[in-house]
Parts: structure tokens; C-alpha cells; sequence
């Protein structure tokens, strides 16, 4: 496994076509709006490397037999989901923000499911294919983004009606050893972090889609593609020449952006899908049922940390001991661990694909995420409410480093008197951060769409509920033959 | 194990001193009022006869080793914790209605590992008197009702504080065969259909309460027990001339009752605590963590028949397809089955007790049970909302049964034409049951009240929920030593 | 104006077609089980006689100019349309019920103004026909029903595509005098306590639909007209031996009846609409505004009651100090005067029709009429979170009331020394009565479906938001041009 | 009236002492990152301007009985409160921002009403010093802030128990000419656009606190008064080289800052209270009251923008049409129209004071406010949930306009054929400003805590709601003597 250096190290050799504000990012690793995000990322190798976390940071590959990073690991049982989900909480309480490596894991184990079974209805060999690159991946500890949403242009369109052609990726040329493939994918959680680009259709397909159902893995400094980095609510906070406390999150963040693939090649053997349209949607499914579970263990982990902030908050507020302020904090861990709940029942009742990894419930990781689309929201809202008006009216960190106003600063932003100011006012902007900045971007809107909007989840638990068994239950009782 | 038939036989035999509407009940296993309870209560001896049922129905006793009925089970592992919940979302499907045996269950299991850490401390007998009573509960197979709600008189008062001592079931005479008691517990939830009765303290307790800290089980047919059935929400429709369509579930009903115990003996073999105050919370906590977690299971399989309901009723009134009636009924699935996640959730995450069974998360089941004081509310409003007004409104069955009517009542109250009158008003008639009927008791304020009010559940989120670790990691995001 | 005991004897001289548990009711006026809701119905009597009432409870007509019942009156001012709320609160207030006379209010008021203006589009004489009707109302002070919802069949189709045409009530035939018609109206709200019914279509029309757009107003004992009383939860409860205590509002109640019209006559002059489809969808749309603003008005006052019954019940246990029990009576009292607010604006924002009568604004009424299909149902759910459990297992009056039991019960539901065991009985069956009995019926499912189910004020809503304005105040933000 | 140009005009001649970014602002009235605020501000002289407003904007003063901007005005009748509303309404809809004047308007309604019962009660002649200070800023037409909120410091503490004396605002020196105050005051909205403050005491106060019961009114550029601007999410996006896209509300916006006093002069006739320490709670009760009648008209307006932002991304993205999204924008209006009805109503139930103004209804502008804590936190999630994760993602305005990338971005964020990627940019990024952006400021943790957090209104709730008369009412239902 790669230590927290040696994969910082390891970006630097990508040659990343990225941009953002207008201009070409030569140095990712060391941009300073980049950067924390680069250090959620990084958290995934350093707790690996901590005896403490071993058992929940690592995995025995079902391959090589060898010790990898749990982000690389194919599930082999229901502990193991678990484990995911425990390991995922971990991470967001110590980053609290997104650390963007779960989207690949997902993707791993959808495709290596997906793609058994692909091969044994189709005599295809894109399992074999996956497996190697797997392997690797495995024997590298590589980053690897899963890149499945389109920008999908007009939603009232499907992919082949749609104006322009390459509002969904597809195949645009196609050569005895392989493929060019045009398109974009949006809203990638990691890319620029990462080695590997593991593409996915976005949405089940149909006869005539053939070109859009495709998946592969390719470098992510492959030649054709283009990143546009998505700018974040207070992003330019890390540029500032005070950039400590009012970041709020300074150490970690997360980030976005949009890969254009423009003509880019795909050698045959990085091929996982290539026509067989029926598949595209077992692919979606499994790899958004995956993530859905995630979200049942990050997001809780970084509320962990929002809970915590307020509490803190509120202690130096000198008000924790009313009781309409301990019974807000009460609800905000209801809340959560109510997500919690939900990502350890869909790990705990998952079951054992053809191909060997292992499948969490699929009804109960829709469910999971149906809740993350609404209680981070609750949390998020009931910190405003006990953070109280200063998260939104304190001074800039400028103004509290300047002689002349330090003292000002100092004594009227005080709130218990053992407290000092230059704390609370870092309480404050973390939750300002989490609610509002460029944490609240992972932990609100990323919630609400990430791994799908909230609509998806309930087309799903609408398939899997089995209400006509539920129907047979009541008529039993209501004595309806 | 008792089959269905032996085990209502086996009630027949019993001596209760039982009143109901001012009159005393000679027989309760034929009271029309009553039986539907019995009914739901021998399902757990009927679904444990069934071959289809035997792995979550069952168990082997860690005892004796022989297969006893899963609710007189001490759990072995999460996995028996885990089916523990699906055993009770099944009863619950099968019955709409109160099954009541779980608190026996949960009891026992509360008290086993107490009784064992109680010895340890005190020097006690107390887990060898428990360990003999429970080989006899699991050999014979009997019903066993758990005790635990004193009637508690003022709230703001303590035991000891009350204008009337015996508002808390306390010792009142010691003698050296054994205790005499008096007091009352109150909500007992199918105490008629048990051979035994479980008690508990109802509170933590502290020094000066010595009286107080008592528990124990006898025959429920004891001397000097008096048992006063409580009225449900139409219940006396199971007494009229037409008790068909009218009672919405005919074969299923629960039942609670209070229970007098006017100076009654307790043998001390048993004894499971007697005086041990700082104990009592112990048993308290434990039981009621079991029990929030039953919550996660029964009600989710109620849950499940309402929703079937709902959607036969909005297939008969020919709405189905609505988008906003599927959208409702897609909500009512997402918040049963969050349900079903905590109590899945809180088992998966159980661990050993010193006594060797395993014991919930607590914090989880907290959670879990919290949940249940809101989402069945919800479900049943959306219930109400697709059943549609005819739920409240619709003649009684002696009107569709009478000839000069029932052509009327046929033609208006038709809905699609493919689906007789007759079904659709039995369809209503189950959810006004579940809403606003006997069932309701049992799906609505048993969800509210059962196993604790929700702000007990609260306080146990409060201390179980680690704020220190939570502040811990805020303070390292914002970087404050 | 009548007095209340007039108006009782009134009731007398009707010679009604009812029946109610399969038999027929000679004598409505003294039936235990149907006097509450004439009780409450005879409040808008009585109130009206009282001095201190006689702003809210009576008017001037502006026809005869002689002082009215204000449930006669046509609303002259945007203060006489809050008057209507306040009156509304102040008669759930004293009933905790539904006192049923505003059906016929608002269905009056709203054909007034469309009959005017569907005259002056068509030439017709309705508005005429219908003052002379109303005179007569407003002289002898009668009561009215007014009824519109037809029982529909299956939901999925039009009025002419039913399997059986009367599912929908239409003219059977026409003659020089008058025309007859047949169908049925359902749920219908004090029928049994009116002297005249005021029969609208149900929903809008259009051309094919002719015989359906009808309206016109009949003594409630014309001939060809059979009543079915609905049954309600705990209805017998008011039959018992002991009927004092259980049945928890012992004076009030409300009804509803399915009316069916066979071959039933109507003269022309009692004819309002009469095949000018196109106004059907006028007359419901005005007649669900104003019922939809009534709601909140008497649930306003339903509600007071229920809290205060709330917070006795909590006086009575001894915990009303408990900072969690008093925001919950706040969340109450916020929740029920948020429904005020809504009753108030959409009247006080009200205008002027052609004919001179006032009508509500629509866009507030329907968001008031949809906040009513939640909040109470949240009130209630807050009532049993604070009642506690024994809402649901005290005894039977009965077992209260035999002399071996009072004792034990007298004993152990006692809750603060100083309330006597039988007046917290009372209070709790008064929850019951409430939120699962009789009165249960009135305060949710009726909150519910009455004036229109959720998803109808919904799509009113959508019509009346004018969303393309608000399209163009964002577009000028965002500068769009 | 001042004309718009006039009113910014005299801002020029004001001599702020101000601070931002660690930085003296010489010259606020052009400072890019101020100046939106300014707008807003200056919309309220521009709206007064245009003759079709004219009803709304202005009034007629009861003093000079000329022609005076609304917002200098003492309300006349509930008419006048209901016209308050509205305009505030309108200027939401206008600016999407807050647009600041509403403080010192409802900081003069309730020191004019105040000051006459305290001169009635103790003989002062502070409501002849106000009504001076009244009829320059109605002639002149000046810009007022209201200043209430103290800094608080110990939550826990009352304001002479605070370890730092000036925590709450103070006299420190009395003169024969007047007196000398310290202090500070929170969250200043608009204050930079000010003519004079308005302070007000924070809290009820009682014997002891002689020094904290005052209230005056002074120029906004006395000696003394430093103030510190509060930096807001996304402010520095105003300062960027492109400045027009990604600032989603380029012209408007709102401020707060904190305002020090450091020993600051306040002459005699300029004093409207001054040690009459039992009228504190009589000022702070009515600012609180009229100022939670506001947010029931601004926060409205500014919804009415979200919501039209909302609505134009979905026809930009092509679905408008799905089912869910039409339900969403319908919940969207129902909650924004919810608040309005209680912005109308606490004004139409309005009462006269002792000093010919008018007052609101206190319970339901307390209920109003109440709302606007929760309802624009479920707009904004709802906004967030259909606007699409792209809100978060978009590239920069410098990406958009940078010619190598401009066609790919035009390419790939394009929604429906017809309309262009950058009109799409700019209706995502008005709803990120407005829910996460410096719009967000006012639109969420404003609507929280403005006019009072949460549980302030709980508390007034709680005082004003007549329980008592609730229980008499439950008593005689359930027939309680």
C-alpha cells in the first residue's frame, strides 16, 4: 500500500489538463484551493498506515490474498459492508468533508459484479478485463473516480434525441484496438486526485443506444480529456492572506469538476461495456445502491463533527444548559445516527453476487439515501439555530489580526469568559464552513444529488418494496379471498 | 414446544380474577371482546409450528440445547438478535395487530444479564433463581408477561414521595419464605394470555428506595392479583349482531390491562432483586433497550399491512395511477422500512453482556424506538389521506346486511367495477381499525408510549450519544488545541 | 331568528327517510347516538340568542335589512368574512365538534355570486330563483345542508363513463315543472339537521356533461330521498349503560349521511344551475374557497379545546413543569393559531364579486385548507405524546363505577393529590374522544378530505400562484433580459 | 421625500468610522462589496418614486399630515399594517435581498408607542423628544437603524453580571447636557446606510440595571461609533475581475456589522428612556413584535424570487413537467404563502395603542416569525433539490469567458435547446447566492434569528396564549365543575 506521501508524491507525475478561474492549473498538488481536498483524499492512505484503524482501514484481497486498502477491497461479506460504512464515518470525522474515494470503491464493485455477469450472458470477457485492471489497482493502491452522471443536457430527452450527440458520452469511433469515446461527465468528486477514471453509463438503456452503453478505466491525464474545476461557495477564502480562521475547515475540503472527454481513446482490454444496452442499468443500479450505503457512513461522520462544533458552540455561548439547547443537539444525533441505522441495515442484510463480492440491500440502501437527502438539511438548519446570528456577522479574520481592531474584536465576541474569542470565532466559521461555505457544498447539495437525486432513490424503493405482497397481507386480514 | 391448540387449551386452566366493562370474565379465552387477542398471542405458537418458519421462529436453547421458541430464546449472537426483529415484523404482518409476547422476551433477557452482574457485585442467588425460572419457561413453553410501569401517581414525585405509598408496586411484608407485595402495574400488555408474570422496578432507583427495588415472577393467576381490562377504540363492534366487516381485523387484536397486587406472596426462589437499588436502573435501561428495539420489528409489519391496505384502497377507488397517490405510498414504504433499518441496525450492533447473551446498541435502539413515537403516526395520516373519506363515513354492516338497503349501499359505495362493494368496505374498515379503531391503540399511542415515552428515549440519546468525542473532533477541524 | 329550542322542535316536523344501524329512525331529534351532532348544530342557535356573541354570531341582511343569523348571511366586507372565522372558533370552541352549519353558509354564499354571474352570461333567472330562496332561509333562520360531493365510483373516470351513469347525481328526466334527479351525495355534514339541502356538481364540466351541472336547493324530507347515517368510531359508546365518562364529550358531536336522490323532484324555481356546464367548475371552486377558508375557523377552536384538555391532562399527572411537556404545548398552541393566521388572511385579503357578496382570496384559502390536512393531525399526535398511555387502557365506566372495582381504580389512576381520579378520567376520554373517538372523525379525516382532499388545494394552488410572475422577478434579478 | 439619487447622495456626507477586511472604507457609498447593499436600501426611496406603487410606498404623516415614505411612518390602522407587509413584500421582490429599512420603522412604531405610557406612568417627556426626532426623519425622509441586539457575551449571565461590563450597552457618564454610553450592538442591518440609530435595550430588566434601560437616537457618524462589517459567504465574489455571473444578484444585497460605543455622547432631548427599567421589556416586546410581523412580508418577497429562480430551472433543464417537480414547486409556494397569511393576519388583528399607532397582534406576529425560522430552510432545500447538483459544480465566469474553454462550457452546461447555457449559469448561481451565498445570509440564518431566535418567540408564544381559557374551555366539555 502507498503511504500519505508517496501518493502525494505519485499526483505530481499526472499531467492534468485542469482549469479553473480562467487559467491552466500546472501544479494541482500544491494550489491552494486544491490542496484540501488533496488532503481528504490523502487521509484515505494515512489512516491506512495507522495500527489503530487497521481493521477497519484495510482488507485482504480476494485475489492476491495480500493486505490493500479497504477502498480497493471486493466486499466478500456482509462484515465487510459494514466495515465500509464504519470506515466511511471515520473518515468524515476526521475530515469532515467529502474524501472523494468512495466513488471509485463503488464503481469497483459494481463493474466487477456487473461485468461476471455481462460475460456469462453475452460471452463477453469484460470480467477478465476488470480483474486485471482491478488488480492492479489492488497491487498499486491506485485513486481511481468513478465517473457515471452525463450532463444530460434536456431531461425531457433521451440521450439519442437529444440536440447535441455528446450530451451523453459515447463511442464516436471505433478501431480494432479500441475505442473513442466524446462526452463529459459532471460533478466528479475527486478526478483531479486521482490516477484512474472508471466510466459508467448514467442511466439505463434501451435498442439504439448502443454507442452510450460503454464502460472502461483509463488514466485521468489521458490525452483528450479536459477538467473544469466547479467553484465552491467562499472558495477563494484559501487565497485570502489571512486564510486560517475564516476557511473555517482549513486542513480539508473536497472538490468537483467537469471532465470533457473529446475524442479520447480506450484500448480494448479497458473495456467493461461496449454495446450490450441491457446491462447499463444493472451497472447504474448496483453502483448507485453502493453509494447510496456510502452516504450512510460519510455524512454521518462529518455531521459527527457539525454536531460536535455546535456543542461547542453553544458552550462558549455560556447557553448549553438550556434546555431547548440540549434538546436541538439531541435531535441533531437522532438525526444522525438515524442515517447511521441505515447504512449499517443495508450492509447487514446484503447478499452474495453470482461473481463472489457482496451486494448491499438494495431497497434499504435507497431508503438510506432518501434520508441523507433530508436530515443533513435538519442538522444543518438546528446548527444555525444554536450557532446563533454571529456565524453570519463576525468580522473577517483581517479585521481581528488588525492592531486597531483586535481589541474591539476581542472583547465584544466574547462569550464565557474562559473561553477566548479567537476560538469561538473558529467554532463559528467551521460551522459557517459546514452550513454555508465550501463544506456545505459535500454536505448539503452533494447530499441531496449525490449518488442520485432524491427522485431516483424513491423510483427505487417504489421497484423493490413488493407491494403486492403487502396487498396479500392485507386482504388476509381483511378476510378478501 | 406448545402448538397453538395446547397453548390456548393451557389458558383455560388458568384462574384470573379478571373484570371487564363491570363484570367479571369467567372465561376469557371465549370472550368475543378478549379473543381477538388471544388469537394474536397464539400466532407465536402457530408460526413456530410451521416448517417455512422454523429458522426465525425458533431456537436452541443455550440451556438445555433443545429448540424452543425463539421468544423464550436468550440471544446468542447479533445474528439471533437480527432475527429477533424479522420474527416480529412477520407476527406483525400476519396479525395488524399486537402480538404481545415480546415483553416477556425482552424481559427475560434484560433480567438474565442482570441477575449475573448483580451476583457478582452483591453475592447474590439472584441469576441462578432467574436461570431456573427461565428452564421451565423454555421446557414448557410458556407465555410470560414482562411488568415493568408502575401507575406512578404524581410524575413530579418520587416513590417514596407519593401521597399513596403503593402508587409503585413495593414490598410491604418480608417474611422468610419469601416478599409480599402491593402496588400496580399499568399498560400490561397481554398479561390475560400468559402463565407468568415478570416483574421489574419501573425506575432507577437510589438509597431509601430499598422496598422499591424489587423484581420477581409468579403465576399470573396468583392470589390477590386483580386484573381490570382496559377499553380500546371500538371495541364493543366485536359484540354486535354483524361483527364482520365493521371490526376491521375479525381474527387479530391486542389487549392491555391493569394489574392489582393487593398483598401478594413471592416465594424467594423467585426473587431476581430485592433491595439492590443501584441495580434497578440496570434492569430498567436493559429491558428497555430490548424493547426498543421489538419496536423496529412488529410495528414495520403492522406498517406493512396498513400500506397494503392503502394501496388496495386506492386500487379499488380507481386512483392508482395518480402521481401524487403513488408518491404517497412510496413515502409510506421509505419511513416503515427506516423503521425496520433501526431495528435491524441496533442488533447488527449489539455485543456480549458478562452474562454471555447479547444485549443491543443501546443508542441505537433508542434511536430506533424514537423513530417509532413519529413515522406510524405519519403513515397512518397518509393512510387517512389516500383512504379517502369513506373510511369515516360508511354505513355500518347491519345497513348493507339489511334488504331494504343494501342494494343502495352496493351501488354508491362501488368503486372500480371490477371489485365488489363488500371488499372495498372491508378494505376501509381495516384501515379505519389501524387508524382510528382497536388497532390504532396498539400501531399509534402503543407506538408513542410502549417501551417508554419518546423524551425517555431522549435522555438515553443524550448520555449514550459521546458529545466529548464529538467535541474533540470539531476542536481538531478548527484547530484548537 | 329561531331560537335553539325552536329550532329543535323544527327538527321534529321533518319526516326524514333515516336509517342507521340497519333500522330506521323514527324519532332523529331524541336518538342518543345522533343528538350530540344536533346538540352542536343547536349551538349556532343558542350562541346567536347570547348578547355577548351577537357581533360575531348575527348580521344584517342586506336583502330585508333585518338582523340574521350570520350562518344566513351573505358577506358584505372583507370584516364580515373574519367575523365568519371568529365565529367558526368560537363555536368549535364551546362544541369540539363540528357544528355543521357552515356547509350550507358557504354553499350559499357561493352560489349567490355565480348564479348572479351566470345569468348575466346566459340570460338565465337562477339568481333570482336563488334570492327567493335564501329570503326565506334568512327569515326563518333554516338551517341548511349544502351538498357537492358526489360518490364518484372509480376515480379514473369521467361522470358519463361510469359503469352504473347515477354514480354521479344527474336529471332523470325533465317536465314543464321541474326536472327529477337520482344519484347520490356522500359524507354529507348535518344532513340529518337541516331543512333544506343546496345540491351543487361536484366537479367542473364540460360539454356531454349537461345533465350532471345541477343545482338547486329542497327540503331535506322530499320524497325519493333515503339517508344512511355513517358510523364513527366509539358511536355506540353513547348507547352504553354508563355513557358519562367514556364517551368524553358527552353534549357534542357532528354527523355524516350518504343522501340518495331516487327520481326526486325538483321545481323549477328551486333550480340554480341547470345544464351551463361551463359554470359548474364556478360554483366548486368558489364553494371549496370559502369551506376551504372555514376550516380555519372551527378547527381553530376544535383545536383550543384539545389543547387545553392537553394541558389539564398534564396538570393532572404532575408533570407540566417539564421543559420537553411545555414546548410541546406551545409546538400545539403555534401549530393551531398558524391555522388562524391562514383562516384570517385569506379573508382579509378577500374581494368584492359582481353580485356584491365577498369572496375569500382563493390562493390563501386553499393554503390554509392544505395546512389544515397537517397540522392537526401533528396537535393530535402531540395530545397522546402527552397524555401518556393510559389515554388508551383506562377502564370502563362500567368497572369505575361497580362497587368492588372503584376503589382499586379510584386508587391507582389517581395522578396529582389534589384532582380527583374521576375528572383526570375524564380529561384523558376526552383526548381519546378526540384523536381516536367520535370527535376524532370531525379533527382528522375530515381535516383531511372535507372542502377537498390535500391534492385538490394543491393544484388550486398551482393555478392561482401565478408562477410566471415570479419567473419574471427572478429573471430581472439574475438579469436575464 | 428624498429622491434615490438624493438619498445616496446624502450618504456621501456621512463621516463613518468603518472597517472591513481589516481596512478603513473611506468611501462606502462606491465600495463594490457595500454598494449592493446600498442598492437595496435605496430601492425603498425608488419604489416611493414610482406613481404605481404609490399606495403602498407612502403614507400620509399623522403629525404634518404630508405626503411621507411608508417607512417613516406611525401606523394609523390595520390597514396601514397590512400595507406595511406588502411593500415589504414588493421591496423583496424587487432586491432578493434585505433591503433594510424595516428596523428603524419598527424601532420608531414602538418607542413612539412606548414612550407615551412611560411619560403616563413616570411623568417623563421622552415621547415629546421623540416625536421630534419623529418629525425631522419624516421631513427630511432620513434612513434609519434600529439597533437592539447587545453582543450578550455569558449567555448565562444577566448584563450586570458579565465579567466585562460593556457587554450590554450602558451609560458610563451623566452630564447635565446628557449622558455617555458604552457598548456594542450586534448584527446591524443597514446600518452603513444610515442617517441615525435608533438603540433600544436587548432584554426586560429589572431593578439594578438603571444604567442598561436606555434608549436614544443619534447620528450613525458620532463621535465615538467604530464599526466592523461582517463578512458574508461568497462576499469577496463581488471584488473578482468578472463580477457579473457568478455573483448571482450582481445589484443587490444586504450587510450587518457590529457597531461599538465607545464612550459616545447622546444629548438630553435625543433620550427616550433612562433608567425606567420596567419599560425596557415594553420597547423590546414591541420592536420584537413588529419587526416578526416583517419577516412575514420580506422573507416572502424574496421567496417569491427563489421560487421563480426555481421554476426557471427546471423549464431549463427540461423538467417542468415531471410530477415530483411540480409537487415541489406547489410545497414551495404553499410554505412561502403560509408565512404571508401570517404576516396578514398578526396585521388585519392589529389594535390601536394608547398612542393612536398601531400595534400587531403579538401572538400571531410571534407565530409569524416562528414560521419564518422554518419554512425558508425547506424552500431553500427544495430549491437545492431541483435545481440539480450543477448548482455547486458550475465552472467560474472566468472559465465561461475564457476562450479556450468557453465552447465547452457552453457546450456541456447546456439544458433545453432553446435557451442559453449563460442565461442557465446565471438562474443556478442566483439560487446558490440566495441558499448558499451572500443572500443566503439574510434568506436563512437571518430569517432564524432576526427579530429574535427561535426560542425567544416560543417563550411569547407560551405568555400570550391564554391557556388558562383553553382549560375552562376543556373543563366544561368534559364536564369538569
Amino acid at each position: 500500500m502507498m503511504t500519505k506521501d508517496q501518493y502525494i508524491e505519485s499526483l505530481r507525475k499526472l499531467n492534468l489538463n485542469l482549469w479553473m478561474f480562467g487559467k491552466k492549473i500546472e501544479n494541482p498538488v500544491d494550489d491552494p484551493v486544491i490542496r484540501p481536498s488533496l488532503n481528504s483524499f490523502a487521509a484515505t492512505y494515512e489512516l491506512a498506515e495507522d495500527p489503530q484503524y487497521e481493521d477497519l482501514m484495510t482488507a485482504t484481497s480476494h485475489i492476491t490474498g495480500k493486505k490493500i486498502n479497504r477502498f480497493t477491497h471486493m466486499h466478500q461479506s456482509t462484515d465487510d459492508l459494514i466495515k465500509k460504512v464504519k470506515m466511511q464515518r471515520l473518515l468524515g470525522q476526521k475530515t469532515a468533508a467529502c474524501f472523494q474515494r468512495c466513488v471509485g470503491m463503488d464503481a469497483m464493485n459494481a463493474v466487477f459484479s456487473s461485468t461476471y455477469e455481462i460475460d456469462e450472458a453475452c460471452g463477453t470477457k469484460y470480467h477478465e478485463n476488470f480483474v486485471k485492471f482491478l488488480t492492479r489497482v489492488q497491487d498499486e493502491d491506485l485513486a481511481v473516480d468513478g465517473a457515471m452522471t452525463d450532463v444530460k443536457g434536456d431531461r425531457g430527452l433521451a440521450p439519442s434525441k437529444q440536440a447535441d450527440p455528446d450530451l451523453f458520452l459515447h463511442v464516436v469511433e471505433r478501431t480494432p484496438e479500441g475505442v473513442y469515446v466524446t462526452g463529459a461527465k459532471a460533478h466528479q468528486t475527486g478526478f483531479v486526485n486521482s490516477h484512474e477514471v472508471l466510466v459508467m453509463p448514467t442511466i439505463a438503456m434501451r435498442e439504439g443506444d448502443e454507442d452510450y452503453a460503454i464502460s472502461f478505466a483509463i488514466p485521468t491525464d489521458s490525452e483528450g480529456i479536459t477538467l473544469i474545476y466547479g467553484r465552491q461557495s467562499c472558495d477563494t477564502r484559501k487565497l485570502e492572506e489571512y486564510n486560517d480562521i475564516d476557511v473555517g475547515n482549513k486542513v480539508y475540503g473536497g472538490h468537483e469538476v467537469l471532465v470533457i472527454f473529446d475524442h479520447v481513446f480506450v484500448p480494448n482490454d479497458r473495456i467493461f461495456l461496449n454495446g450490450e444496452v441491457k446491462f447499463a442499468g444493472m451497472i447504474v443500479e448496483r453502483f448507485a445502491g453502493y453509494h447510496r450505503q456510502s452516504y450512510g457512513g460519510c455524512k454521518v461522520g462529518v455531521g459527527d463533527v457539525l454536531i460536535g462544533a455546535t456543542a461547542l458552540s453553544v458552550d462558549m455561548a455560556g447557553c448549553a444548559k438550556a434546555s431547548h439547547v440540549k434538546d436541538k443537539l439531541i435531535e441533531m444525533v437522532h438525526l444522525n445516527e438515524t442515517l447511521y441505522c441505515c447504512g449499517i441495515a443495508c450492509s447487514s442484510q446484503g447478499s452474495k453476487t453470482k461473481s463472489g463480492n457482496y451486494l448491499i440491500d438494495l431497497l434499504l440502501a435507497n431508503v438510506c439515501k432518501q434520508n441523507v437527502t433530508r436530515f443533513p438539511y435538519d442538522i444543518a438548519r438546528l446548527a444555525q439555530d444554536l450557532a446563533g446570528g454571529a456565524m453570519v456577522t463576525l468580522p473577517s479574520e483581517a479585521d481581528f489580526r488588525h492592531p486597531e481592531l483586535h481589541a474591539y474584536i476581542d472583547k465584544y465576541f466574547k462569550g464565557v469568559a474562559s473561553v477566548s474569542t479567537e476560538d469561538r470565532m473558529r467554532v463559528l466559521r467551521l460551522i459557517e464552513n459546514m452550513t454555508m461555505g465550501t463544506a456545505a457544498v459535500g454536505y448539503l447539495p452533494e447530499s441531496m444529488h449525490g449518488a442520485g437525486s432524491p427522485q431516483a432513490q424513491r423510483i427505487m424503493i417504489s421497484r423493490q418494496c413488493n407491494m403486492e405482497m403487502k396487498k396479500e397481507l392485507a386482504k388476509k386480514i381483511a378476510r378478501i379471498d
